[in-house]
């Protein structure tokens, strides 16, 4: 906490079912916080603006308080499309190209994702363009590999500053599906992550995932069968499903991307933080640490003084 | 057709989700036929003997006519529990070891599953023991690779009458929960198979699937750029999500099984098998058709005479 400054702006991490709002001080120092399951898909409904100026209201920020904003918001669906940088991306150029909202007086502006347009492998990120650019490291100079697990997990190579190119492994969300939708529900009983990351099922799991990335999809099987035939207790189920698609991204990701140079940066924290850490080091793979959180907060800052909001 | 013959035995597929009964003479000919929705999941509500006797009542089937089953009526949660016959296990063995309901007067027998209980690749198969054993050529000598499309596909290796060894991919449950409830939803429009073996977008995600298996979860993702970045069409998306499934389950079970000896046995009819084909056809796996619907029957009917219910 700073000593009295006032409020310079607020930085809004805008995902699809969840946002964040912060109030910072001129040097990036928190003031406030809010939190709140009005992400993008139920704020189309209640209206961006109406979400928006009521958790400013609660945060007694000032009507003529800049906002700026990252992630779901400037999706199609959201508040203003942001339209993509493309591949290769500078990231402070991407900042400083954040989307004023027309038509209301306060300003509040939108960061655009990043796409890459290449045939063999589109992709589009909204959100992680802006943690990358949080993460100090990045923004200088030298070639990093960055590792954001989540619902999609990104790799990401950022060379000098620039993000030159990125994949998405639906890891997440393949792991919430298959745990709630397929066979294997009665397999995992609920699915939660009810497991640790120093599970020896977990562990066994990865080390299949990396060595035999290609049998993720029989190797899901196996799990039914293993609590059929050998009563796989639920939360290594859990564990086993989790390792084989966390383990196989890794062999997968580290094909596609140089990795070795220096550590891979590894987005997150809890147990997310540890499961990616785990399968990172038993493939190998030297990785450090970058908070989430921190990250995109650094980040919306970091926007901010690039769209000249704060000085 | 036989000329008059009366019904010798009712034979019956019980999956999860249907059933079909055929009453047959004691030729194996079909005399009469019905389908319904009555799987294992309804039949378990409503009672396993009351759907099955409505069934013959309507085929007016004799009141002592006995009555073979397989499939999921023999698990768990079935009518009875057929307990698994374990690999190596000969085919005619398993059908001889069709498990009677006790209890009640009508002679009716569920054909054990196979199960395979080694650690590395635990797995268990309900109802295609039977189709493999309605196979002609699988009793015979001689090394097999069998292929079965379906929501949980098996390839199955089968040396002189018996099964070896065999894998599970969740092919076909996998296409269903990512096309209905991931991301992709969005990209596929419904996600009913509305492609052809002929589409252009299945051969292209088929080679990609084949040729690296290890990136499926990426590529996955890769749709739904697609078609935010070059608005790739619905029935498109369903084409490249059906062919990185099932040609990454080609490369991953020509790795498991000793593929190239005789053709592959590929099990199926339709749309499933012509896609199936021209995956195989894509990995260089030449193949020859059994129509599945045949070889359960003939597989219920072999089952009959080896538990003396035809002579």
């Amino acid at each position: 906490m700073s000593d009295g400054a006032p409020p310079a702006v607020a930085a809004v991490d805008w995902g699809t079912t969840r946002m964040r709002v912060w109030l910072l001080d001129n040097g990036g120092n928190i003031l406030g916080e809010r939190r709140s399951d009005e992400g993008m898909l139920s704020a189309a409904g209640t209206g961006f603006e109406k979400v928006l100026e009521r958790h400013l209201a609660e945060l007694g920020a000032a009507r003529d308080l800049p906002v700026i904003i990252c992630g779901m918001a400037g999706a199609r669906q959201g508040w203003l499309e942001a339209p993509y940088a493309q591949t290769p991306a500078a990231l402070g150029e991407v900042l400083a190209g954040a989307v004023r909202i027309p038509g209301i007086a306060r300003d509040v502006r939108i960061v655009p994702g990043i796409s890459q347009n290449d045939k063999a492998s589109p992709d589009v990120m909204r959100g992680e363009e802006t943690q990358l650019a949080g993460i100090g490291t990045l923004r200088g100079p030298g070639t990093h590999t960055v590792c954001m697990p989540g619902t999609h997990s990104k790799w990401v190579q950022v060379s000098d500053g620039v993000v030159s190119g990125f994949g998405t492994w639906m890891t997440g969300e393949l792991y919430s599906v298959i745990a709630r939708e397929s066979v294997l529900k009665h397999s995992l009983g609920g699915g939660a992550l009810a497991f640790s990351s120093r599970s020896e099922a977990f562990a066994e799991a990865v080390r299949e995932g990396l060595s035999d990335p290609a049998a993720l999809t029989s190797r899901l099987f196996g799990i039914r069968a293993g609590s059929l035939l050998h009563k796989l207790a639920s939360q290594d189920a859990a564990a086993r499903l989790s390792g084989l698609l966390i383990g196989g991204e890794v062999a997968s990701a580290r094909l596609r991307f140089s990795v070795g140079g220096s550590p891979v940066i590894l987005v997150g924290s809890g147990l997310m933080y540890d499961l990616y850490a785990t399968a990172l080091d038993a493939a190998g793979i030297a990785s450090t640490q970058a908070d989430a959180d921190e990250a995109v907060r650094h980040g919306l800052f970091e926007a901010a003084k690039h769209c000249g909001m704060v000085h």
